[in-house]
Order: structure tokens, then C-alpha cells, then sequence
């Protein structure tokens, strides 16, 4: 790693007692008695005790001076001392510098409400070690699925935010002033992932920022979040897309695991498990029907399942099955979109699926109906304009493959993940419909 | 690799000679003689001949029907036949199912302009195989700095791209409707990223789309692209951000050589080579006296360089170092913007660079200021708001540790890597002031 030359990691000073080291990081705590001088000094992989006997030095008062969360340049010789209790480890400072000083008193700390916390998620951040586990982790979790997917023969690309229509569905899109005219923010990156196949890319990944015009209060909504998109060229049926899928966050959590899984048991009492591929499937049919039996939905209204029927569904798979995933498969074609792929003869289905994890969704896909004329048939079926979908239709026209994908929402995984009570946790800065800052 | 378990790749017919395979992909041409057809067949791996003597049969039939770019799959046997060029390979269907039939004629082709290309653009992608190899190109390119980044201990992270205010420069950005109210488009990650520093992650590193509201129409720029940025905590000095950036370039350079050096020697007659380390480093002040001394700015006007000036710049280096990069340095404060770091007894200086590849920039780095008051004498200096900055400058009060970075345009660096003529040429599906679609 290229650090300053100067700089030792926290993490890396057992591997230097005796020896003069640098090391920067935050106070986070000051114990100043009347002979000795105890700080805390924190970097992003440990603390280290600094340990000083008052002699009027300038030490003495750069230390005397500098408050809770002030960033510190301490170059001293590491001590074993088993009566420290970090690592039995301490740092006997030869220079102190204040590279900025922090203000006091902190406007922020454990007591804070989530909203003054959300005010100061920086100082949060760097203060609640769960806090900035979530991000790290986060962090990792895409890397594992990024890896899978390149190794699976995806070509990662960046598609448009900016569009010229709000075609998937008006009512949800941002509308944005562009040059004179409208353009909008694009709220998956679904139709041009499927131009890239139309491109002959035969497998696509993409991660991006997805937005959501959706006035939602709950803890699971965002209006901007990041999505994981996968779009395979060529699929013989769903199957391989949940397949793909199933082998992708299996290893990405693993990598999880193997990484961050001693700091996540401590942090959220979570134990990361690499789940067994194949998961288990189920009908929507299916589902209702033992949903049904175990008393959801009295009256027999629901054609979708509603939150309380996702978390009931994954205790009975889970019963049964020990899983913590299950995809729900065959949707009614009613409550899917008009580009789903239905089975032959059955029209009042769909090739799609979404995947639950511990009782909550997290991804939604299937096969495209890749077929030109079927296509506008079904979209005309469900009430939408051509005109204003002409360029999407033209993929269809001149060769496009059988095609499947599926989108996933990165923060939504996390939060399952880590078992995280909002998704305000598993996101850098979260914007909501009241919130655009900091 | 998942597959269909049927599907075989055209670049791995050679080790199946003899065998029945089934090969997915589009005709590319068609010779339908009286006694024998001729078809050749392409996926994203290469070309195959398909050898049928008319028998009257269904293969025949679908074989007579399938139009130019019509996506098929065909089952057949791996024949070696030294007659035939491509590769001394043929496949002898045995059955041929046309899964996605082209209307015909195709709406472009290699006459058509550079607009009705953009038209028609998954077409001109599936087709051109340059166009093609740009984007997996791009993938690579992305995939060898992220190595990088990840590598020296950087955590990806997705700031936000919705603003509540136009911060940086009004003028530049985009404005939505965001629930009664307005919102802005990022025009870069710069303030987020510094707020990931001041959060305590020791390294950050994102890629994602930025938002230009610049109303360009130079070959050069976009309305929305993808941003490479980086920013390192606690840096001693601007120095360490340009090491950091050399030997992600030259780590990212390597692996695409590796990867696709032969087809980008073939496609587009460019040698990747990796550069040397450490870039030839020159301050803008003796780059400006260089530069008039070889008759640019002959009126003596200029602050900044204009491209012209790149350009001269990049072929004098280049004489004296054989280097295709320099590192502009210590550009005077009245260019940068305020949060630029300045040297001690020097406010008319920063702490700046510009990294130039080929006499085009590539990148803009900076030491930031982080000591709280500096930086808002610096913004008032300039003439910013400071109300409108609070979020921001909140980062700054409570112990910031020095920090630096820089940020790449993605796709300007591959124009110039494969020397695309324009930009349209580097990005997926190219925004522009008149260009909102496909």
C-alpha cells in the first residue's frame, strides 16, 4: 500500500515494538491526570493508547489541548505494556501535531435521534463503529457480485440517467429542466440493458444510481439508492437467470463473510452464512395457497404478496427448508410489466420471479419477451403508448436474442444483511422526500 | 462459465471438431446458391461458416428465410475444412431455428452519418465490431483502476447524485422537480467524497455517472458521463495523489494490453503500451514560458491552457521524455476553485494538477484545504455563498484530516486510449445537448 512514508496503520504497530513510528488519527478519548497524560488515539483499523508523563513540554500541551474528534500526527515508540488493555500496546509520544482541531462540544452522539443523526452522518460515521462497518461492508458486497459477474462473461457498462421520456411508468420518474425542454431520471436502467443485448454485449452487469419519485416514508424506501442490474443474452429460460443470481450472491457472500464476518458478529450479532445453491422455489400459486392455509389473507383479496405475506412465506420455507432465500416464481402476468415473458398458453402468467431473503424482497426479475410483435401486443394490453416507447421497440425489430435479467437493490441487500432496522444505515447519505442534504 | 448447457462459443469450435454443437448467434451473411448455402454466423466470439446442401428440407427453408441479422440457433457438427478461411472450420446443420427474424433492409450501415448512427445504435454496436470493442474495452479499463483502488485500501462508495443545492457552480447544473421543491443534479462527487474523508473512511474511490448542464457540442463533451474519482485521507502532500493516480493508470494500461491488445492493434491500429512511472511533472508556470517560447499565446493573455496549448505541451514533453502523460502542476489559485489547497506564503498558487495524456486532459487533482477557516476565507474570497456551502463546510469544523484526490472522465480517457474521433464514440448511448435517445 502507498502510504505517506511515514505513516503505521494502528492495526500494524504490533509488528513495531521498539521502533519509532507515525501514526494519524482521531482523539477519542482524553484522560489528562495530574502527572500522566492518557489519549486514545483512533485510526480507521484500531486504537492505540498514548501514554505521556507531563514534563511542560510542547507535548504536553498539544495534547492538553486537543479535544475529542481532533485529527492527530503522533510519531513515538511503540511499548509492550500488559497492563494496557489494547492489545497491550502503548505509544510514547516524541511529537504530537493538531493537524485540525475539532470544535467543541460534538453536535452529535449516541443519544441522537435518527433525523440529527442523519444531520451529522459524517461525525456519525466516524464515531459509531457499526456505522461505518455497514459501509465497508457494503463496499465489499459489491465487489464479490461485480467479480461473479465478470467471471461469469459480463461487460460492465454505464447506461443513461438522463432520459427523453418517462416510459416505464409516468407517475414515478423525476422531471428535470433540460436546455429549454424535459428530460428524466432514469428509475432502472431496464430498457437500456436490453438494448445492450440488442447490441450483441451478450452479457451485461451494471451498478448505478436508480431514482424513485415515490413519496415513501417506510424504513425500506429511498428516492435514490444503488442498483445492481444483470442482463444475460441468449438464456434458454429464467431458470438461468435465477441461477445466475443464486451463484452471484453466494459468492459475494462469501467473500462477506470471509472478510468482515468476526467485525459483523461483533458489531450486529449477525453470523454471515454462504447460502446452499440451488435456493428453493415456489409458485406464486403455491405460495398463496399455503399462505392461505396458515390464515394470510382471509378475505382472498391479494394477487401480490404484501410484506406480512413475504416475512410468513420465508418462515414456512424456512421451516421447511432451512433457507433463508426463496424465489417466488410465475407471477400473474396482471401485476407484472408489459415486457415479461409469458409461458406458451398461458397468458395469465409471467417467467418472472423475485427473491425473498429473510422475508423481505430483494430483486425482481425474468425472461424478456424478446419477440417484436408479441411485445407491443402485450404492452398495448396494459394501456401504454407506442409512440412514446418507438425507441425501445425498435431493439426487437432486427435480431434480438432471447434475453433474461434481473435487478437488485444493493442498499436493500445490506440491509438485510447486516440486519439493519432502515435503510437510512445502508446508504452513504440517504435522500428521502424530506431529505436532500447533507 | 453458465451456459445453456447446449450453447456452445465460436471461439471454441476448434476443440470440438467432430462433435455436434449448438452455436447461437446472427447471420452475418448469407450466399444461397442453387446447390449449396452458405451462411456465416457471428457471436460475440467470432464467425462461423454453416456449409448445407439444399435437400428440400426444413433446414433449407429456414436457412433460404433468415434475413441479415436475424439471431438463430443452429445444431450441427464441427467439420475442419482447410478450404474454408475462417479459421479452416465449417458447421453442418442438422437443425437451424430462427429465434428472432430481422426486418429488412437495416435502417444503417458503414455510409450512414455519425447522427443516424446514434439512431440507430444497437445496430451500429452489434455490427461494427470497433464499435463493439470500445465498450468491452471500457469495461477492462474500469476493471484494472478499480483493481487498483481497491488494492491500496480504497472503499467504493455511491455518493448521492441529487443535491439540494447547485453548490459548486450554478450555472453548470441541472434543476428538478423534487417533491414541490427543486433538487440538482451532481456535477461531480467532489463535496460528497470530501464528506467521506471527514466521515473517517480512510480512502474512497466511486464510479458513476456526472451531470454537465453545459450546453457543448465539441467532440469532447457530454451531458452526463462516467466519473473515476478518488480521494485519499490524511496525504502529506499533493505528490502522494499523483503516485497514487500514475500507478493506477499504469495498472489499469497493463491489464488491457493483456486483455485486448491484439483486437485494439487490429480495430483501431493503436500499440497499448503501459507507461512509465513516475509521469514527467511540470508547473504551469514553466509549462507557460516553455510553451511561448515555442510561439503559443503569442499576445501573452492566457491564465489557463487551452487545447492548443495541451497539445503543444504534450508533443515537447514528449520529445524530451518519450512520455505520453505529464502532470501540470501548480496551477494559479484564480483557475481553481476555492477548496484547492495552496502553499504556504503562495495564495496565487495551488496545490493543483492537470494530468494530460496525449495532450488532452484527462484528469484534475488537488491537495484540499481542510483547515475550517482557510477554506471559508477562500470561498468568500471567490465569491461563494457561504450559507449555501454550510453542509459542506460543517465537514470541515470537527477534525478533517488533510486529504487529496482527483477525478478521470472514464470515457474521455478511452477516446484517447483507442483514438476515437469523438466522444459518442466512448460512451454506450451518448447525451448531448440535442441528444436525449435512444
Amino acid at each position: 500500500m502507498i502510504h505517506p512514508s511515514t505513516r503505521t496503520l494502528v492495526s500494524e504497530l504490533p509488528s513495531h515494538v521498539g521502533r519509532t513510528v507515525t501514526v494519524n488519527g482521531w482523539v477519542r478519548t482524553s484522560r489528562l491526570q495530574r502527572t500522566m497524560q492518557f489519549v486514545l488515539l483512533r485510526d480507521h483499523t484500531g486504537t492505540v493508547q498514548l501514554t505521556h508523563r507531563r514534563d511542560g513540554s510542547a507535548i504536553e500541551a498539544a495534547l492538553e489541548g486537543a479535544a475529542v474528534e481532533s485529527a492527530v500526527r503522533v510519531t513515538g515508540t511503540v511499548v509492550a505494556n500488559p497492563a494496557v488493555k489494547l492489545g497491550g500496546l502503548e505509544l510514547l509520544p516524541e511529537s504530537v501535531e493538531v493537524l485540525a482541531p475539532a470544535a467543541g462540544p460534538l453536535p452529535v452522539d449516541e443519544q441522537s435521534g435518527p433525523e440529527h443523526r442523519q444531520d451529522w452522518r459524517f461525525l456519525d460515521l466516524r464515531r459509531r463503529p457499526a456505522a461505518g462497518l455497514a459501509l465497508t461492508v457494503a463496499s465489499t458486497l459489491e465487489q464479490g457480485l461485480r467479480e461473479y459477474a465478470l467471471a461469469q462473461g459480463c461487460t460492465e457498462l454505464h447506461t443513461p440517467k438522463l432520459m427523453a421520456t418517462a416510459s416505464e411508468s409516468g407517475a414515478e420518474v423525476f422531471k428535470l429542466d433540460y436546455f429549454g425542454g424535459a428530460a428524466y431520471l432514469a428509475q432502472s436502467p431496464q430498457f437500456y440493458k436490453q438494448t445492450a443485448i440488442a447490441a450483441g454485449i451478450d452479457r451485461v452487469f451494471e451498478v448505478g444510481p436508480v431514482f424513485r419519485a415515490e413519496p415513501s416514508y417506510t424504513s425500506r424506501h429511498a428516492t435514490e439508492f444503488t442498483g445492481v442490474d444483470v442482463e444475460l443474452g441468449w438464456t434458454a429460460g429464467v431458470e438461468e437467470v435465477q441461477a445466475f443470481e443464486e451463484g452471484m450472491i453466494a459468492h459475494a457472500l462469501a467473500l462477506v463473510a470471509e472478510r468482515h464476518g468476526a467485525r459483523i458478529r461483533e458489531e450486529f450479532g449477525v453470523e454471515v452464512t454462504v447460502p446452499a445453491t440451488p435456493f428453493p422455489r415456489i409458485t406464486m400459486a403455491d405460495a398463496q395457497q399455503r399462505l392461505r392455509a396458515a390464515g394470510w389473507d382471509p378475505e382472498g383479496e391479494k394477487t401480490d404478496l404484501d410484506p406480512a405475506g413475504e416475512r410468513l412465506l420465508a418462515e414456512l420455507v424456512g421451516e421447511e427448508t432451512g433457507h433463508e432465500f426463496v424465489f417466488v416464481t410465475h407471477y400473474p402476468s396482471e401485476i407484472r410489466p408489459f415486457y415479461h415473458a409469458r409461458p406458451a398458453g398461458r397468458p395469465d402468467l409471467t417467467l418472472s420471479f423475485d427473491l425473498l431473503w429473510r422475508g423481505l424482497e430483494v430483486t425482481t426479475g425474468a425472461q424478456r419477451e424478446h419477440r417484436h410483435e408479441v411485445l407491443a401486443e402485450q404492452a398495448v394490453e396494459k394501456g401504454m403508448a407506442l409512440e412514446s416507447l418507438a425507441d425501445y421497440l425498435n431493439n426487437f425489430r432486427y435480431g434480438c436474442p432471447p434475453h433474461g435479467g434481473f435487478g437488485m437493490g444493493l442498499n436493500r441487500m445490506l440491509m438485510v444483511l447486516l440486519g439493519l432496522a432502515s435503510i437510512r444505515d445502508a446508504v452513504f447519505l440517504f435522500r428521502g422526500p424530506n431529505r436532500l442534504t447533507p
